[in-house]
């Protein structure tokens, strides 16, 4: 098995549909073998990484399939990165070649680096013929920050990525219809999913970049049925104040993940959208990237806390320190195995094979599982903080630090305590036009939450530090604000 | 990935839920780890091969899952084997230990080999850990007569299996519901659906073999909602004097295959049951065994004369004798590719070689492809009749001459001509109380048929030989009645 299941069937099954950029699917097959057969006239081998740097477009889905058909190991470039963030990924991917589009060509003067640079991507008429790729392959590098060991590239192969496709459509029950690529495709969090679009024969639409009222108009014009947005996105379009002059009748699914859904936004999506299915998918680019998935049905009368349930296909557990399950109920580490779990971070063995230990991923996150199989996201392990012998899971603080009217962004950190040995330090961002005392958002979270779970410093800030697909990085954040609270 | 994926899956997210005879998927997965247990001290080691001689029931079930924990191979006995059949199968896989079941307990003695006998399948209380099983490890061998090489035991492994059950629930679309197992549970026909019904979470009913009546009453009783059948069953359940006293109105899905369906049966079926949902599945014990499903909706306006599309996962081509595509709508070789194609044929690396060249398995089907990507099977390669230099593809003839009142079955098979290489003889079965002469259906056939296809001899039998799912066996056929037709 391999991504090129997905594109083949998308001609054999849905040649004349339309797939994107007003080619249908038998066109789209004929294109990336034209691309692929560029980039290997291009003296670009099998096995060689190419990046690419480009905003959401039908260049960068033909791109990420000319190299799965011509055995090029694509690394996808950040849009958010400064230049020496994209030098550190050149250099450690060994990347020689770079795909640019005309929004990024103006920058690579940035770079330290010098690779050779492709405007877009070119065909040729060359009729080269491929060798099919080993199931084990690599498609891509997908470079994460991470929190163990800095940005690493996570190596994803064929059958990762196809076997992701295949556990989330029957997860989700998604249909043949037409996607809008609004989270970014650099990312795994849509990159996924143009195996599934090709599988399905769907349309896919593209936003180069997201804003609210230009997802609203494009899904209008474009007659969008199903996307992939996160959180932060969902926020932006519900509360944009031309939210109701849209058409939006044709929408009927909307998958969010990359970072928890604060309840009280998935519950008001759900009033304002009532015709839309909503699903959350749960997962990480070293997952391909979906572990669990909470359906539609499941938004309708289960928890809206939960993550979902494990796709199938995919095993899931929780577990303490020795890799031993936990109880039903009780916190520990969500480790997850399957066809989906990545080969390893390039040229990082020992971290590869401590995340990998056992066979399984081990996700970092904390989690645990109710008497239904349905996995609750705690925190991140590292973002987890401990004031003396309590645990403190940083989003239910942040939950609750939110619903403070004069707040608009907030994260916790831990922050060393010489008596608790760590303390919880907020960190917000105010409403325009609103300002908020440190006493005054202490008070307010101590009549509310049990004391220990309390912040006792709060640092009010201009911005919050986010990454790719709008989540809030603490590494950095900690970096910044972790001094001692004395 | 491997079997015990849905095993496991069916505990953690529907433990609550009633598996089978009584026993909730939390129980089942205890009393599958008891049984494993009990084989393993019975001295029988990971790799071995064990027999299982039993019609279907839970213990069956129970069964299948023990021995793949167990890291057992399953040698299922075909229920209508003679002792010779069974005595070849149990020398051929060095099967030392058979299980049977009461049903079978008293025909041991009938075989000339003297495998350990184990009743039933007992449990044990002991604790053993067993190794998680390696993707690309057995499951079991599945015997086939098949047309080239004699009967032969086809190796799928655990990947082939879990990754059918994937596919076919993404092509179905079968959610969680009361399946009956209808169909023999040797036969992958039936086989297949205990590890969806496990990811499912679904709950199992057994026909132990069988029988139109028992079948009609048991969907009654126990508010059956799904289920897989052969076409010879529905034919014979929908023409059961009984069949309107039975309350069949949990019913929601039929799937059915393992042989062609003729039109007027399948027309009949959705008239006689206008609210369930007809799939049709083609595959082979080979296949694990779905290649293409034509669903619910293409019943509903599509060809159903099709086989259906290729499942998601598994690329399906047709191709010439060079393994060459043949154009759209032209007939040429079925062959597949996926991670649902068996390793091989036990212990006939020739035969394998030749049966999977290139990756590909060659399934022996003649069939064509028409634009949107449906498959048509026209014929089994070696059934296929060549009367001069003409192709004549023996179910539209078989279907001509079941339109005769007087037909109750029927098959065509090629005999050796002088003139033109090989004639076409139909072998028909009457129905109770007709008869037919020979002139008087070749006359029938001619009337409506271009001359070259229809039958130039006619033999009347009383029986016509079928293996295990009622599949007419032809190559029985040409043995008895393929002598020249001079």
């Amino acid at each position: 098995m391999n991504v090129l299941f997905g594109l083949r069937r998308a001609k054999q099954l849905y040649g004349s549909n339309h797939a994107s950029g007003g080619f249908t699917w038998s066109e789209f097959y004929d294109r990336v073998h034209r691309k692929a057969a560029f980039l290997r006239e291009s003296g670009i081998d099998k096995g060689d990484r190419v990046a690419a740097w480009m905003l959401n477009s039908h260049e960068y889905m033909e791109l990420y399939f000319a190299t799965a058909i011509a055995g090029i190991v694509i690394v996808p470039i950040n849009t958010r990165w400064s230049a020496g963030d994209v030098d550190f990924t050149l250099t450690d991917s060994e990347a020689k070649t770079m795909v640019v589009d005309d929004h990024f060509a103006s920058k690579v003067g940035e770079l330290r680096q010098a690779p050779r640079i492709l405007l877009s991507c070119d065909s040729s008429d060359a009729d080269i013929v491929f060798d099919e790729p080993d199931e084990n392959d690599l498609v891509g590098l997908f470079y994460t920050s991470g929190t163990t060991g800095g940005p690493k590239g996570v190596m994803l192969t064929h059958r990762n990525l196809w076997s992701n496709a295949l556990h989330t459509m029957l997860a989700t029950g998604i249909t043949q219809g037409v996607w809008l690529h609004a989270a970014p495709m650099f990312h795994l969090a849509d990159q996924w999913s143009i195996y599934m679009n090709a599988a399905l024969g769907s349309t896919n639409f593209y936003l180069p970049a997201f804003d609210p009222e230009g997802f609203l108009r494009c899904v209008e014009t474009n007659r969008v049925t199903d996307t992939i947005i996160v959180p932060t996105m969902i926020n932006l379009m519900l509360h944009h104040p031309s939210f109701e002059n849209y058409d939006l009748s044709r929408l009927r699914r909307i998958l969010y993940g990359a970072s928890p859904m604060p309840g009280p936004l998935i519950e008001l999506a759900m009033r304002k959208l009532p015709n839309v299915e909503f699903i959350q998918a749960y997962g990480m680019t070293e997952t391909s990237p979906v572990l669990t998935v909470l359906s539609h049905k499941d938004h309708c009368g289960a928890p809206l806390a939960a993550a979902g349930r494990p796709v199938p296909g995919v095993e899931v557990r929780v577990v303490d320190f020795n890799d031993c399950d936990v109880p039903v109920g009780e916190c520990g580490e969500v480790i997850a195995r399957g066809a989906n779990i990545m080969k390893g971070y390039w040229r990082r063995p020992e971290i590869s094979e401590e995340a990998l230990r056992g066979g399984w991923m081990h996700t970092g996150d904390l989690g645990r599982f109710d008497e239904d199989g349905f996995l609750y996201v705690m925190d991140r392990k590292k973002d987890m903080i401990k004031p003396g012998s309590e645990n403190v899971y940083s989003p239910e603080v942040e939950s609750m630090i939110l619903a403070h009217p004069a707040v608009l962004e907030a994260a916790v950190i831990g922050v060393p305590d010489p008596k608790w040995g760590e303390a919880i330090r907020a960190v917000v961002v105010c409403r325009p036009d609103h300002a908020i005392e440190e006493i005054e958002l202490i008070a307010w979270c101590r009549e509310r939450m049990t004391h220990f779970k309390c912040p006792t410093s709060v640092v009010v800030a201009d911005v919050l530090p986010k990454g790719g697909t709008g989540k809030i990085q603490k590494n950095v954040l900690r970096e910044r604000y972790g001094r001692s609270s004395q």
